[in-house]
């Protein structure tokens, strides 16, 4: 079927391959002209503008955004207003939910509808297939089945737990009214940052096995390591990333990819360990505080990354001013 | 090869079996005549006493101890008094790795080698095959190397990452010196418990994704819900589950288990939710402390657990009575 | 000064007999008439109605409310819609400071002052005086600064730093414009629950220091005491609280009152220790949240609340069917 | 009555002072001559060696030790190897309780009482008193009770709890048998360390409310300020700190101490915030891990201190490795 495609990024291009190759038609358009000429080279349709897409597009016209969230709102706003009662936009980026329950009660006054559409699979998604959580009303998500369909992994040999009995075992799911999509992927990534750091934290603890061969302080601000000759090994952190894979409680798409990336470079030479959030950690966790649910681990995962890029510096020099107002204690230099 | 198999529980029998479809010859105790009855009566060979089982193997002698924590140090020493020089004992449980530092020391001055053999895999081990983490000399490790290839899963599919040089791609490894193997499997343990954690919390967050349609008390003593009009999902967190299983950055074989666990009771009310833990997140949690290395995702993990179980009721009580001192609050019942 | 008083409730009440006792004339209104008829019987002049009290006020009126933070933005308009260019209108309870923010925008417009009053003191306000944070234009918290004083403690005895320059010595202090007092306040509760959740743990600790000495469970599903000789501690912790109130590094006014408590009741039984949060904590998270700075601290004391009140009851559950799936572990029971 | 210390630091030197003024004998040593020349000329008679202290002394012999953890043990066994039956041999340092268990053994068997004394109070100890808290037989606390009675706080001030029995209200108490003392003096600094870090976090929350104020990146890689207009306070951290001491329910000697750091640099500018801990927040939480006792905000504040000395740098590496292997993220440059 016809679909338009906003925002031909990392993701939004993929996807858009992924829907030719499946024989959909795309009509694609970006800011960036030169993203537009990729994809028309590979077959798409190029459109230089909102209203020439929507000109090539059939009614009822299906327009999917793959945006950073701090457009998202604008453009869809935008494009809505060039709509016709009947139409569907489609936001598949990493919006807060919140923005799709607003923006499909705005959208549904003029009759266009708005489905959020949460989107994993990253860089892989091309050749592994799109996992797609939705948010509308059926009869919208049911129209762009075969798009859906066309985007998620399909039958992709893990096998479906038995008794299921909607679109879940082929990777796409309607998961509820406008927002639920989004809520989600939210959520999904919540847990994804949890998964990462328990990873990295496990793996952290691994890297130090050999403490007890290197040299330690020996003054009255460090505590001294009790036994150390139960910290002599120097663990090969990439082989054990490899080994766990296969057959272990922990093997994971997340750990094959850590793996992968420990091969490479098991010393981590290329990363200064600042790592980013991009809004979905944050969201997971005022839902959670919202409801009264409990989630340490996810707050915990998502502190340790604004703690990672500095954003703690004032508290930890608070600290060391409070041992010297009490202790007398000196700060030791690094 | 030939191998004697101490401990015949969930795990020991049935890594018999594996052992015994590949081939080996397999001499089997237990305290429990009934369990060792029942392999024999699959083509292993029963042995009454420890004595018996070491007479029917010949030099070297390998041992596999597979025995709860609690009880493996002794049944180690009892059964290394009546070895030889140049046998090997292997322990396969969930010991801590301190004491394979301890054991490896005092066996070998008896010319005996000890090799700790971390073991994942669980009841799914023998037809997937066993994740296994060794410790020891390299020599041990070596000479029962047709034994630890057939209980891991060998080449299981899930394929190697480029320019692994050991034995990690086939699911087993040696990881270092006396200890390596049960310290790189309580780590994994502490992992499992970091992960399972995260998804428990997001989908516990899932769960609750309807609030603003639930009736909520109105005192207060009670923080109301902000904007109820954001929590109206009543989602299906079964469905969820198995969608993430296709294409989506959170997959994993615990999801897998996960999603099934869901889609045959989605309410869990087969369980009360007092999480037991067995003792490697506990160590996890000392190495890193000892270590200095920090670890807030695998301890709240394993708080989430002790909590579970209300060992915290008296910190809890607590608060509410520091409330009332305070603010004169009246506890709220349940 | 004459000051309207709206909600005499437990901190409203008090409020009004400090400001008496100061040489102030009240005004004092509250939907419970009786509560009304105890202050007038104390010296406050009653008003039966919002208008009423309005009514009694000389120009440029000031009044306080005193209410849930659930009504407070309703009442705060209905009196406001009332007032006149130059009236001043503070909101002195537990409300959240962006209602403060967008309050003092909307009554400007009218020319009403409105002025956040973050209240701190509890029950022990009205002899031990109210720590008090203000948010609004310089000029209206300088107009009540005769009520500020009155309210707070004034020169209490525990000094100043030298170098104040300001009325925070005296308990008092302007800290910004509109909604920078219920900040500070939210910020103050959050690190409240901090503090409590340390003593709790830490007295909890305490409490279970006998771990050695009482009897154990001996099963796989529980991790054995390691070195029972080191658990064999019945300390009274009642007597701890009160030793560390003298000459130690964690003296504190909460201390102070939780040694009272257990000097009455160590075993704390009229508590179930389900812990109820009124909010700021909640939004403390948020702030935090919103602006990436780490907080773990805080929301470990936040979600002890929530999970004391079982929040993470479908979380747990979900954890034993995990270990179930791929362990074959059997939930203990309780 | 008479009392040799060995140990003259910070802690010892002033404690020995204290004991002076309250008429006490004391006989000095240290492996620093200079030190105890420093105590001599202000009364104390100084020994150049053990055996010189403990011959100046009269049977039964008391030496307190204030010495570094890493020592302690062996100059206790030192010391006690010269000491008679009866004779009393006290730690008062940071000692590792466990040690006072296995060393009040060891001493026992020789007749010689060994006490364990947990000192907290600082450098503000000399005016303010010292919180004592002690582990050992009664007979041999019961002896050195003038010694005790004159380094605690005493009467100051501060009142006691209605219905204490024991000298709890005077800043000393016999905790229990050998070890009690150390334990309590250890869960102490656990609490210690959730209390800095609950106002460190708070305080931290508060120095970056305007985060709206100041200009943000605006990424992919950032996750945007969703509200600039409800963080656009510039708080000054210093006034707040003071405020709080009066009247509010966080106030306390740790806040104390903060507000007057504050008041001399609100920006912390002598420090780089790489945090110290000397140990016994490191055992505390081994307590709790060891009895299944949760204690998730004190570990929160532990490994903020190891976080704070770039001790979790593997584990951020790893979690941009992640983050690119699986989205082709790059990591953005501080």
């Amino acid at each position: 079927m016809e679909i338009g495609m906003v925002g031909l990024g990392r993701m939004g291009a993929n996807m858009v391959r992924r829907l030719m190759r499946a024989g959909h038609d795309c009509v694609v358009h970006d800011a960036n002209p030169a993203a537009v000429a990729a994809l028309v080279a590979e077959g798409a349709a190029g459109a230089a503008s909102d209203a020439e897409m929507l000109a090539r597009l059939s009614a009822p016209r299906v327009v999917w955004l793959m945006l950073p969230a701090a457009i998202t709102g604008r453009i869809a706003r935008q494009i809505a207003g060039q709509m016709q009662p009947g139409d569907i936009l489609i936001d598949g980026g990493n919006s807060n939910y919140r923005d799709a329950v607003d923006l499909a009660e705005e959208l549904g006054r003029a009759g266009v509808h708005f489905v959020d559409a949460g989107t994993s699979g990253g860089v892989w998604g091309l050749e592994r297939g799109y996992c797609l959580m939705l948010g509308g009303d059926a009869a919208a998500v049911r129209h762009i089945d075969p798009i859906l369909a066309a985007l998620a992994p399909g039958r992709d040999g893990t096998g479906a737990v038995p008794g299921a009995t909607d679109t879940a075992p082929l990777g796409y799911l309607h998961c509820g009214p406008a927002g639920a999509g989004h809520f989600v992927k939210m959520v999904h990534n919540g847990i994804e940052y949890g998964l990462m750091a328990a990873y990295a934290e496990g793996m952290n603890i691994l890297a130090r096995a050999d403490a007890g061969d290197r040299p330690a302080a020996a003054d009255a601000e460090t505590a001294p390591l009790a036994e150390p000759r139960y910290f002599r090994y120097p663990i090969d952190v990439a082989s054990v990333a490899e080994v766990w894979r296969h057959g272990s409680v922990i093997s994971s798409w997340l750990l094959d990819l850590t793996a992968a990336a420990l091969a490479q470079d098991a010393k981590l030479t290329d990363y200064a360990g600042r790592v980013s959030d991009s809004g979905e950690g944050r969201w997971t966790l005022q839902a959670a505080i919202d409801t009264g649910t409990p989630a340490p681990v996810l707050a915990s995962a998502l502190f340790q990354r604004f703690t990672s890029r500095d954003e703690g510096d004032y508290a930890n020099r608070l600290l060391s001013a409070m041992r010297h107002a009490f202790g007398g204690h000196l700060e030791k230099k690094g």
